[in-house]
C-alpha cells in the first residue's frame, strides 16, 4: 500500500487538468506572442487560463501575473515592491515563519539598504497584532505575512492584519500558496495588495504560479526582457503549465468545499488518534486555526530522518518539514520560531492530505506508524535515559533560520 | 496545407521528448527535495536530465543550473554576475542586437550605478572586434555577446570574442538559445564563462532552460529561497519540463548534424529562390555566417502586418521578427542596429525552419508568397510612387530600441 501525505510539497495532477494540458504540450505549441493563428491559439488559452485563475481569488484578469513558481512570485512581490517604493522608505516587515522565498528575498534587499523586521509568533505560530502595530514605521513600504504556514498549518488573521497595515498606508503581501484552492480566498475580503499562489499545490502541474497585483500597485519586474505579462514578467509563457493551472483553478473553485470537508475529517482523525497510539507526540501549530489538510507532530525521543525512512519502507510518504529544507536536515526555522526545544523538533513529521486520500490511508498510517516509533525509541539513548530517570535532556532552542541556508 | 516557419519562437515538441515527460507529469509527481521514494524518483530524473543537458555543450553536470526560460537564464547571467562583481567594477558590455532579456537586464543594472556599452554591429550584424577591444575597461565585469541572433541568424565569432575578453581578465557570457542543438557547442572551445540555452528552441517543452556557469564564477541568485540548484535558483524544480529538456538535449546531440544538413538545404532554397520570384527582396543578416535554419528578408513596399496576415490565411506561419516584440509592431532593434531604412525594415519577414519542414513546405511558400506581395504592393502608395518616378521615399534609420519597450 502507498499513502502519499506530502501534498504541501506538491499535489498529484488532476486527470482533468492533465487532459486539458496535453494539446498545448503537443499540437498547440505556438508562441503566444506570435501573430499567426498557431500563436493566437496559445494566446487565447493564456487569457482563458488567466480568467479562471483570477476567478479563484475574485481578482480581475489584469491583476493576475503568471510566473514559473511560488518562489518566483514571492521574489517578485518582495523585491519588486521594495525597489518600486524605495524612495518612500527602506523598511520591510515579514513574519519570522515565512517561506524562505519571502525571508531570503527580504534579506537580499538589505544589500540595497533596507531594514527588515521579523515579526515574532506565539507558540501556535500566530503573529502578534500588537507587535505588528508597533513595528510599522514611517519608512515601511511592505508587510508580508503568509495566509497559512506550509509546515505547521497555522492560519493567520489576514483580514485583521491587512486592516492594521492599510491604516498605516503600507502595502500588504500575503503568500497564499497553502491556501489558494484550499480555503475560500477573496482578495477583496483579505484586502491584500499582492497575493502569491501556485499551481502545483492545487492539483495543477509544476511550472506555473501567479502573483496577484492589485491595480495601481507599482512593481519592478525581476525578469526583464519582452512584453509578456504586461511588462511585469518577461520570458516565453509556459502555455501548457498555465493552461493546466487555469483548469486547476476552475476545478478548485467548484470543489474546494467538498475537498475541505473530506480532508478535515481525515486530518482530525490523525490528530485525535495518533497521540493515543504514540506517547509523547505533540501537535505543532494551532489546534483550530489550521489548514484542513495539515498535520504536524513532534514525536519525542526520535530522529526525524530514521522515521521518514522507515515510513517510506512501508509506503508512507511524509516529510519532516518544508520540501525546501528537508534535505538540509537542519532544524526548521518555523519550529524554532515557535520556541520548540531542538530535541523535540528533530522528531517532527509533517503529513499533508489531498483529495485523493481516503479513510483507509489514515488507518494504514495509524497501524504502521506506532511500531516504527517503538523501533526507533528502542535504539534511542535519550529514551533510555528518560525511561530510567523520568528526565529529559533538553537541547535548547533551535537554530536561527539565518544559519540554515547553505548559500 | 500548413507550413510552420516560426521555429525560433518555439519548436514543436519531439514525440520522444513528450513520451519521456508524461510519467513525470502524472505518476511521478514527487518534489525532488522530498526525502521519500517518490521524491527520490524525481530527483533521479532531475540529475539524469542534468547529465544530458551538460553533455550537449560539453559542460560538467555541476555547471548546469536549470531555470524556467531563456529570459530568466539571461537575467541571472547579467544581473547575477554584475551584482557578484560590483566591487570590482560597474561596467558591462553587450552587443546592440542582444535579446531584450540581455539588453533590459543590463539596463536594469544602471540603477545600481553600472554603465553599459552597446557594441555596434556591421550591416550583417557582426560585432566589431576592434570596437570590443576598445570598449573593455578596467572596471568592466562582464561582456555578453550572443552566439547567434534570433532575428537575422548572424553567427558571431564567439571564440575570437571570448579570447579578447579573457585577455583582459573579464568574464564572458553568450546567449546560445538559437544555437544549442543547432550548431555544435563546446563551452571549452567557445570559452564562455556563462552560456544560456533553452528547451523550447530544441524540440523540448516550454518551462525549462539552463544557465551554464563555469566552475569558480560567482553569481548572485535572482530567485532567492530554498536550496534548489545548489542555491543558485530557488523554487520547486519543474521536473516534467526538465526531464523533457534533458531528453531533447540527448536527441539534439545525436541528430543535430542531420538536422543541420536538412534545414540548411531548405534555407538555401528559400534564400536563392525567393528573390527570383519577389522583386526588391533583401536578405537580412550575414550571407554565410548564419544559422542553418534562419531566413530573414525585407520585402520593400510592403507593411509587415498585412503580409503576416495574408500568409496566415494560406497556412504559412511566419513572424516579422522576434516573438517578444512582434506584437508591439515597432521596428526591430536588430534591423535598426543594422542601419536598415525603416521603410524597408517594416516589410521584414522571418522564416525559421525545423527538422519537421520538408521540400514541399518550401515549394508551397514559394508558390503562395509572391501573389501576396503583389496584392499588397498593388495597394501601396509607396510602390505606386516608385513605379511612377523610379524613386523611393526613405523613412530614415529605425528607432532606437530604448523606445520600443512599452514598460
Amino acid at each position: 500500500m502507498e499513502v502519499y501525505l506530502d501534498n504541501q510539497s506538491g499535489t498529484k495532477i488532476d486527470q482533468r487538468v492533465y487532459d486539458e494540458m496535453l494539446p498545448y504540450l503537443k499540437e498547440n505549441y505556438g508562441n503566444a506572442q506570435s501573430m499567426h493563428s498557431i500563436g493566437a491559439r496559445s494566446n487565447d488559452a493564456l487569457q482563458k487560463a488567466r480568467k479562471f485563475t483570477a476567478e479563484l481569488i475574485n481578482a480581475k484578469e489584469n491583476e493576475i501575473f503568471f510566473t514559473s513558481c511560488g518562489s518566483e512570485s514571492n521574489n517578485l512581490a518582495i523585491k519588486g515592491v521594495a525597489q518600486a517604493y524605495k524612495d518612500k522608505g527602506r523598511h520591510i516587515i515579514v513574519s519570522a515563519i515565512e517561506h524562505f522565498s519571502v525571508l531570503y528575498s527580504a534579506r537580499r534587499m538589505q544589500q540595497d539598504g533596507f531594514e527588515i523586521t521579523y515579526l515574532p509568533v506565539d507558540k501556535y505560530g500566530l503573529v502578534s497584532l500588537d507587535e505588528l502595530k508597533k513595528s510599522i514605521r514611517k519608512d515601511t513600504v511592505l508587510v508580508s505575512v503568509q495566509h497559512a504556514n506550509p509546515e505547521i498549518g497555522t492560519i493567520q488573521p489576514i483580514d485583521e492584519i491587512s486592516k492594521i497595515v492599510h491604516e498605516k498606508g503600507v502595502l500588504f503581501h500575503t503568500d497564499g500558496v497553502c491556501t489558494a484552492g484550499v480555503l475560500p480566498i477573496d482578495v477583496n475580503n483579505l484586502n491584500a495588495d499582492l497575493l502569491t499562489f501556485s499551481s502545483s499545490q492545487l492539483y495543477g502541474p509544476s511550472g506555473a504560479a501567479a502573483l496577484y497585483i492589485k491595480k495601481g500597485v507599482k512593481i519592478i519586474p525581476q525578469i526583464d526582457g519582452g512584453i509578456q505579462e504586461n511588462g511585469r514578467r518577461a520570458g516565453t509563457e509556459n502555455i501548457p503549465a498555465i493552461v493546466g493551472f487555469g483548469k486547476a483553478c476552475e476545478i478548485a473553485k467548484q470543489e474546494k468545499e467538498q475537498n475541505y470537508k473530506k480532508t478535515i475529517k481525515l486530518r482530525d482523525k490523525l490528530i485525535s488518534e495518533l497521540p493515543k497510539k504514540i506517547e509523547h507526540a505533540y501537535l505543532n501549530g494551532h489546534p483550530e486555526k489550521r489548514l484542513p489538510n495539515s498535520v504536524n507532530f513532534s514525536i519525542e525521543f526520535i530522529e526525524g530522518e530514521g522515521m521518514l525512512l522507515f515510513l517510506d519502507e512501508k509506503g508512507v510518504y511524509v516529510t519532516s518539514g518544508s520540501a525546501c529544507t528537508s534535505k538540509a536536515l537542519k532544524m526548521s526555522h518555523v519550529l524554532s520560531a515557535l520556541n520548540i526545544d531542538a530535541a523535540i523538533a528533530q522528531g517532527s513529521v509533517l503529513m499533508t492530505l489531498s483529495k485523493y486520500n481516503s479513510d483507509e490511508d489514515i488507518d494504514y498510517v495509524l497501524k504502521e506508524f506506532p511500531p516504527i516509533v517503538k523501533r526507533l525509541r528502542d535504539m534511542s539513548p535519550l529514551y533510555a535515559y528518560f525511561l530510567k530517570t523520568g528526565k529529559r535532556q533538553v537541547a535548547g532552542p533551535g537554530t536561527d533560520y539565518e544559519h540554515e541556508h547553505n548559500e
